[in-house]
Formats: C-alpha cells, sequence, structure tokens
C-alpha cells in the first residue's frame, strides 16, 4: 500500500515538525518530546487542558490546541499511548498553577501513563484532575480496554473543558464540565476498510469487496459485526439507532451530532451519512442544535464514518458554541 | 469499490440536503436545483461572490459559503458542469444590485455554462464580471481545457474576492483582487490511486502498486508523468519545483502555500508533505506568510495531495487573513 510518507519509523516526529512549520504562531514543540502545547503555554490565570494518545488519528489531538480547547497534546507512535514521561513534561508545561485536567481516551495504556504521569507532576505540586472517555457503544470491552473505548466524542469534552478553562473556571469546575459531556455522549463507528499502519504497510484486517465492518475502533481493529455492504442510508440507520438506544434520550431532548469521517472517506459521503441521520433523530422527536460533519478523529487512511450524539443542556450549548481558535477546530 | 451512498443517481441531491441538514442557518438550497446560497442571499450592499463546478470536490464550493466568501455556490453531477439554467437561478438569487462575481475554474463546460449564464442575467439587468482561475502549472492544455486546468489556487481567490466583497468594494475592485491571486497562484498534484466515480464504481486510471501519477486534475483524469513511488520528501521536491519554476519569485517574496488532500489522504501525510515544502521554500529565501494543510479541494476519494503557492502582497495578506465564517473555513 502507498503512502506519502519517509521512513516509517521517522512519520510521527516529520508529522509533528510539519504542523509546527504550518502553525508556529500557534504551537510549538516540547524539545525532545512528540509534544505539542499551545504556543502561549501556560496561558496565566487558566486550568490548563490537555490530552493525548497515539498517532493516527489527527486532526487528533494537536489539531485542537489553541484558545478554548486543549494547552497540550502529546502524540504517541502510530496507534501507540505516548509515554508517561513525555505526558509528566506536558502536564508541568502547561500548568500555570491553576491546575490541568487531563483528557484520557479509555485505553489501557493511555489510562495507566496518564495516571503515572499524574501522580509524578502531583509530587511537584501540581494537581490535577481527570476524565475518561468512553463514548463507543459498540463493546463493553475490547481488545485494549476494559470498559468502553473512547473515541470521537473525546473532541466534545476538549471543547466545553477548554471553554470552561476559558472562562477562569476553576479545575473542579473544567472536570465537572467534561465529565457531563461524557455521561451524556455516545458514537458508534463503521468500516468499508481496514487501515493501513506506516510500519506494517498492509491492512490491519481482512474485508471483502462486499463486506464492511460495524462497530470498528479507530486502531485497525476490528468491529463487532460483519455484514454484507449495505446503502449509506441502512449503515446511518445501524449506527444511529445503537446509539441512541444506548443513549435512552427522551423526546423533545437537544442534541449535537458529529458524522465523523475515518481519513479515507470524502466529504460527499460523510453529507449523505448526515441527512439520514437528521431524518432519523426527527423521526425520534429529538432536535438538533448542532451538526458538526468532517474529519476529526480518524484512522489513518480507514473508509468509514462513525456517528456521535450527545445531549445538550443550556450548559453545554454555551460551552459547544463558546469561540474557539485552533488548527481544526475555529468557532467565532 | 464499496462506497457510503444509495443510488449513485441520488448522491449530489442528497449530498447537497445533507450540507444543509448541517447548516440550516447558513446555506439555503435553491428549490427544485442543486444550487446552495447563503441562507441571508442576497446581503444587501454588497458584491456578490459565486462559483460552481461538477461534484465530487468537497469542500469545493458549497463549504465556502458564508460571511467573507461566497454568496452561492452551484453543484453539477459528479465530474460535471452545473447547467446555465442553474448557474443563471443562482447569479439572480445572491444579487442584491450591486453585480455578481463569477469565479469559474477554466474548464471547458464550466466556462461556457458561466458565461451563458452571464449574459442570460445580464439581459435582466444584473452587472456580471468573471474571472477564470488556471492555476495547475501541470499542463498547457488538457482532457477538459484550453489553457491551464483551475484547481485548489481557486480557494484563495474565494477567500480573497469574498473579503473585498464584504469590505463593501464595487464589482470591478472584487474583480481586480480576484485576478491578482489568480496571475500570482499556482498549483501541481499527485496521485497515489485514481478515484472511483460513484457511476462507475471503479477506478478512472489504472496504477500499478509501486506506481504513482504526477501532475493530475481533479476529475479522475491521469497525470502528465507516470514514475515508480518515491518517498514524501521526492514528491514534494517534484511538486514544488514545478509551482516555483512556473511562479519565477523573487527571494525575500511572502508566500501563502496550501498542502491540498484529494479526498482518501490521511492528514499525518499531509503534515509529512508540508514539513519538506517549508523546508524547500526557505532553501529559496521565500517566507511563508501563512500555511494551509488539509482537504480544500477533493477529488472523491483519491489518495494524494496537491501543492499550491500563492505570492501575495499586502493587500492580499490583509484580505486571506480577513474574517470568514463558512463551514469548511473560518477566520477570526
Amino acid at each position: 500500500m502507498k503512502k506519502l510518507i519517509n521512513d516509517p519509523d521517522d512519520v510521527v516526529d516529520e508529522m509533528l515538525d510539519g504542523m509546527v512549520a504550518a502553525y508556529p504562531d500557534r504551537v510549538r514543540r516540547l524539545s525532545d518530546t512528540n509534544v505539542l502545547v499551545r504556543e502561549d503555554a501556560p496561558v496565566g490565570g487558566k486550568v490548563g487542558v490537555v490530552s493525548g494518545g497515539g498517532s493516527g488519528h489527527e486532526p487528533t489531538h494537536a489539531g485542537y490546541l489553541g484558545e478554548g480547547m486543549l494547552d497540550g497534546a502529546a502524540a504517541g507512535e502510530v496507534f501507540t499511548s505516548p509515554t508517561a514521561d513525555e505526558l509528566e513534561e506536558m502536564v508541568a508545561a502547561v500548568d500555570s498553577g491553576e491546575g490541568v485536567l487531563l483528557v484520557v481516551k479509555n485505553y489501557e495504556g493511555d489510562v495507566m501513563n496518564f495516571e503515572t504521569a499524574g501522580e509524578m507532576v502531583e509530587m511537584e505540586g501540581t494537581e490535577v484532575a481527570e476524565v475518561v472517555v468512553n463514548d463507543d457503544v459498540a463493546v463493553e470491552d475490547s481488545l485494549y480496554t476494559s470498559g468502553r473505548r473512547g473515541v470521537c466524542g473525546t473532541i466534545l469534552v476538549h471543547k466545553a473543558a477548554g471553554a470552561k478553562a476559558a472562562e477562569g473556571a476553576d479545575l473542579d469546575e473544567v472536570q465537572r464540565v467534561a465529565q457531563k459531556v461524557v455521561d451524556n455522549v455516545g458514537t458508534m463507528g463503521m468500516a468499508l476498510t481496514s487501515c493501513v499502519t506506516p510500519e506494517k504497510g498492509e491492512p490491519t484486517f481482512d474485508l471483502g469487496e462486499d463486506e464492511i465492518e460495524l462497530g470498528i475502533g479507530i486502531h485497525g481493529e476490528p468491529g463487532v459485526e460483519r455484514t454484507d455492504i449495505m446503502d449509506a442510508d441502512a449503515i446511518t440507520e445501524e449506527l444511529t439507532e445503537s446509539v441512541l438506544d444506548d443513549l435512552d434520550l427522551d423526546e423533545g431532548q437537544e442534541v449535537v451530532t458529529i458524522v465523523n469521517g475515518m481519513g479515507g472517506t470524502p466529504q460527499m459521503e460523510l453529507f449523505v451519512v448526515n441527512r439520514k441521520l437528521q431524518e432519523l433523530l426527527g423521526d425520534h422527536g429529538l432536535e438538533t442544535w448542532d451538526a458538526w460533519v468532517g474529519d476529526y478523529m480518524t484512522s489513518l487512511d480507514m473508509a468509514g464514518c462513525s456517528i456521535t450524539v450527545c445531549a445538550v443542556d443550556d450548559e453545554l450549548q454555551e460551552l459547544l458554541g463558546a469561540p474557539a481558535d485552533t488548527p481544526a477546530l475555529t468557532v467565532r
């Protein structure tokens, strides 16, 4: 499989340099690490908000660095957790004295390394709090997790927590709104094709020309059900009903939705999915407060999508709609 | 090849409905057409700026509808020009009495249909002006054009013309800045894979596992040179040097760059390309004023990228950096 890369061993390093070269006024790289932080970090008087995880999910997480979202983003190797040492450096670099919220996707390596890093910085006097995002409704436990996986709903956590921190709220309050998103969000994904990692150079699972996978994760792990290819409306219905079953919302509830591309999916197809998604939500008596369509959390070059639904009250609407200025998401 | 679509005949219609469902406060669809306009069109006291072309290039053009960019975007069928009738309806719908700039990518069908539409609206008293974008440095004439093709540089034309119109400038001035971008921009693209159209369901050209195409267009037409796969740095150098040869810039010139994904390319790879691009520009003594990295003008699910360089003086910097609020591009 062909890729626009040089040596696979250098891909994360070169990607991070390419990000800094694109946004030199917005982000900087902590030397000798794979950590990017806001150029102006630590931002005085503000709780820091950080995240991190394996590479291959771009723009997650570094694309969300900036005003109103993240202060730090740690990149591991492809589909591999960042080390505790690098996470520690990141947290220390963004702490202005107000403490730091760690936004962790629920994967065993991420959870363990963030926990270790948190303990290390606490010994140096930095206050930390943590939320673990587990929005994937497809599986109860998975190859890499006990409990549900953290996937695209994480972006809404970044947005809400980042907006609350920008308001000057304290660490408890920032953690509270982040947890509120976690408690109200669900996601399910599907794949038309497997992704191909730079190192391996071939698909991480085999999928026939007429097959799709429902309930995929974001690390090239296969899904929970393989079926014959269906049309976009039927696929959208499968994903949406799975998420709504899990959330169990009342009629009239306002929601934010995300149709997320997995990296190799044309926008044309994402909008076809969004059309059906919004129709289904209407059938359920739900009201879409905001709809996002695009590549927010990808899995390298995988073709497919995920659907995220998050119930939003007045507070979450205000936070999700608040200004943000990051490479991947700008809200005026 | 698998796609997230329903009936291929419905894909453009359903995509447009999906866009309106995503952005109901921002865009609306003219009834019985494939034209989207700003929800608040015509915007009083402002020159209208419109574009259009075949579908399959999303977010081009409808993704750029909104404050500071486009007032109208006409979508043809996949890789097919919009009809003159629909273009006429679009221009009429966005004219507030100040006239309308037509931004046309140089393809024979687009040029002909925009010209016909322009003549039709002029008979009804709408003043129009036109720019034809021809930034592709790969070919002098092509399958679908006499003269060079219009590709990703078009987005910079949308941005500059839209910003000038938002300032309240008259039609001549809006056309002047649009033409200034056209006169200062060059683009060259490459493909790792062909795209697959919904109708045909198979690649529009065959490319071996170890081959790439340099100088591709955005309609699935093959490029000007087929070569063995190279690493990302070598590919970036081929594209960049071709563009710089064409532009022939003086040392110290400030530029805006775009590393544009063709639809199936992970962001990781685009940033790897951007790293090398910025290094090469530095070697040439050029100064990057702004760097864009992402999917701006795609070719369905094609894997590959294009590189755009545009020389920018103070005036273009002000216009390209001015506020914009569209689904695909927001500038604060």
